[in-house]
């Protein structure tokens, strides 16, 4: 890379690739000014080259719909992969390494799934694999992780990942919007996509949880072992309860290292009201980091958008260009180990429980009684004459208790003949 | 850098100097799984070698009280200064750079007003010149500026940059306290020092916006030009009175950039009660970017702390080892141009007010009546019956207004004979 102007290309030109052009329209001089080079997009490949585009690119920019002309052609330095899914991306990518260029991805779900092999490819071949964009959109949390707090150990990481996720609850909750009607406002602001699955149940989070757990802990996390829960079952009946207790429910992806084994998962969470991450509302996201060292630490912005992830792409592109030697997971020689892993059945936590039962005498006994035959210790009671049928609501807050024992006891609960199932349940943070 | 033991030498062992050396003991390990490399102080040049300390380093570091010691052990990669105050770390980092090793510094002070200098030195010599630490303590702003957000052009920076006035503040806010009272816990907590004059007139949050302003816009601000203003002035009155409106008093530094020219300053504010930077309390900082890309980004942590400000310190010098070429400021060339700077007079927003005045009728008009020849429009009056001995206080709210017809119409009224100056004034954001 010893010209003035680095060329570039990019795989993909839907929202991301679409800010990434853009932005380096409008920022060209300040890149100079930044890096003393140009950035040049020479090729965009494209599946389909006839396609009607609202946006164009300068025109010295060629489409093409052949991976060969990108990972052929000499020039070329950079590949920037900006397709999604996994098997075409994986191969584009695959390919742009084994010809020595470096490569900038925005692609979580590959990366969860074959990020050791990939980095290990990468290292062989002394070429850059940055994902800046793949976690937390412009937020720079990757480069925190991988560089400036890598002093540190990691005691915990805690975030608000999805943007989707947390912008439906924040309308069912500042709005009390059932979920479906908060999933269809998404939809009209073109927060959420048509099919919603992979924001809404909790797996773009879990991919990013596992890449964060890869940089904090140099440890691949395996995506199946990891506990993930969505935020569709969510009701606007358990969002106020839960605010009448002074929490928000905010769906949260977390890792704590428990005396070195990892504690990780995603699900829906009673926060503290007053807790940092309770007052992150919208398509936000927010992510606190708690080092050895540095202490608690919260990095916030906006996670997707065409602009916000073009720029932690170029910033990667840039990076690329300024450095001569790669640590792409900030490990030397970026060994990553197997996840040594605490089972989520074993650890434990506060909890919110709503029982539906039958409103007659007694039955608060029964309930109390099979929790306490597991150790689990109540710290509030709440029941309302809010009839539903011939049943009604009654809130559990608990103690510390394990997850074993709560699934059991929701297990045996949810088989009795005046309760209605499922009895909802939340972790409390 | 090729041994597997790079060797390190601290100047000064104060607060931040004892972090750093418990932070390397403490991750020894770890530090080796990120770089491939041992960290080894080799020599801590102190002034007095026979004072008693409450913590002491390993057995192979030596104590010395000759820079010689530092400068002239070749086998010394990296120079660690955190002395403070500007002369004697002027010379340290001078005669390091010269004689080739890479530089870590906390010193907000000396890069305020001798940075420009000092870069272009290093870069000269080719040497690292890094300074994680001097703004923010753990929080990684400086490398999230300088390479995480490289690709953005800055449109604003605004900071809770000072700790120790914003614990002030927080406490003034929180518990009614004057600022007296304030001042002299956070003094009993250790977060103000004897002399609190540099944290309470807002010059250690000045050195750190300079520090920032360079970063962003590759600009070197001259101190003297710069606004600053400090909380010692803040009367517990008009922080009940913001918070009537709906607003909190903090200490921010601001830099904005209105078309190519920067407006910059530090100064306490009123902010709206639900701005992000409003919650932030106690010695937190935080700092709220806005990209032209990236939109808003906020970091959020420690500002100072052995701790933290030792976990930004070891940050550096692990980078210094991991990488081989080096961009101290994040421009081409590490090349800093003067300051465009947009005249602080010149520049407007909505202000507050409250002027002392005896209670009599005509006052209030003869006041809107001075504020209106200089096109300062008022947006809402308060006057409660209030009095303080004569007088009353009597709250005024404005639209945007020009700074320059704002000091005017305070220099006027304040002339006033029924008027009891000083009237107090705070921008609004």
């Amino acid at each position: 890379m010893q010209r003035d102007r680095v060329k570039i290309a990019v795989a993909g030109f839907g929202t991301v690739g679409t800010g990434l052009v853009k932005i380096i329209e409008n920022n060209q001089e300040w890149i100079v000014r930044r890096i003393g080079k140009e950035i040049h997009i020479k090729s965009i490949l494209v599946k389909d080259l006839t396609k009607k585009r609202d946006y164009l690119p300068p025109r010295h920019v060629k489409f093409t719909d052949s991976l060969e002309d990108l990972v052929s052609d000499p020039e070329i330095d950079i590949v920037v992969e900006l397709i999604g899914g996994i098997e075409v991306p994986y191969e584009i990518i695959k390919r742009a390494i084994l010809a020595k260029k470096h490569v900038v991805t925005a692609n979580k779900a590959l990366l969860a799934e074959k990020g050791k092999e990939l980095f290990e490819l990468a290292t062989y071949q002394k070429v850059a694999l940055f994902f800046e964009a793949s976690v937390g959109g412009g937020i720079p949390i990757i480069e925190t992780l991988r560089e400036n707090l890598s002093s540190n150990k990691i005691v915990s990481i805690t975030g608000i990942l999805n943007g989707t996720a947390n912008f439906i609850l924040s309308q069912m909750s500042q709005n009390g919007l059932s979920f479906k009607e908060a999933l269809s406002i998404a939809q009209a602001r073109g927060y959420a996509e048509a099919d919603p699955t992979l924001d809404i149940e909790g797996m773009d989070a879990a991919h990013k949880l596992i890449i964060l757990i890869m940089l904090a802990y140099g440890q691949n996390f395996p995506l199946e072992r990891l506990t993930v829960e969505g935020i569709s079952r969510v009701d606007p009946y358990d969002i106020q309860m839960a605010g009448e207790f002074g929490y928000r429910i905010k769906l949260i992806a977390q890792v704590k290292d428990r005396s070195g084994h990892l504690q990780a998962g995603v699900y829906p969470v009673l926060l503290p009201r007053d807790h940092i991450l309770a007052k992150v509302d919208g398509a936000f996201n927010a992510i606190l980091l708690e080092g050895n060292a540095v202490g608690p630490i919260m990095l916030y912005g906006q996670g997707a958008g065409d602009l916000p992830t073009g720029s932690a792409v170029l910033s990667d592109i840039m990076s690329i260009i300024r450095n001569n030697s790669f640590s792409n997971t900030g490990f030397f020689g970026d060994r990553i180990e197997d996840a040594i892993i605490l089972q989520e059945e074993m650890t434990s936590c506060s909890h919110y429980f709503r029982f539906t039962v039958e409103d007659r005498p007694g039955v608060l006994a029964i309930l109390a009684g099979i929790m306490g035959e597991r150790n689990i210790s109540i710290a509030q009671v709440v029941q309302k004459q809010e009839r539903r049928g011939k049943y009604v609501p009654v809130v559990f807050l608990t103690h510390r208790a394990q997850i074993k024992n709560v699934k059991d006891a929701i297990e045996e609960i949810d088989r009795l003949s005046f309760v209605k199932p499922p009895t909802q349940h939340y972790r409390i943070l």
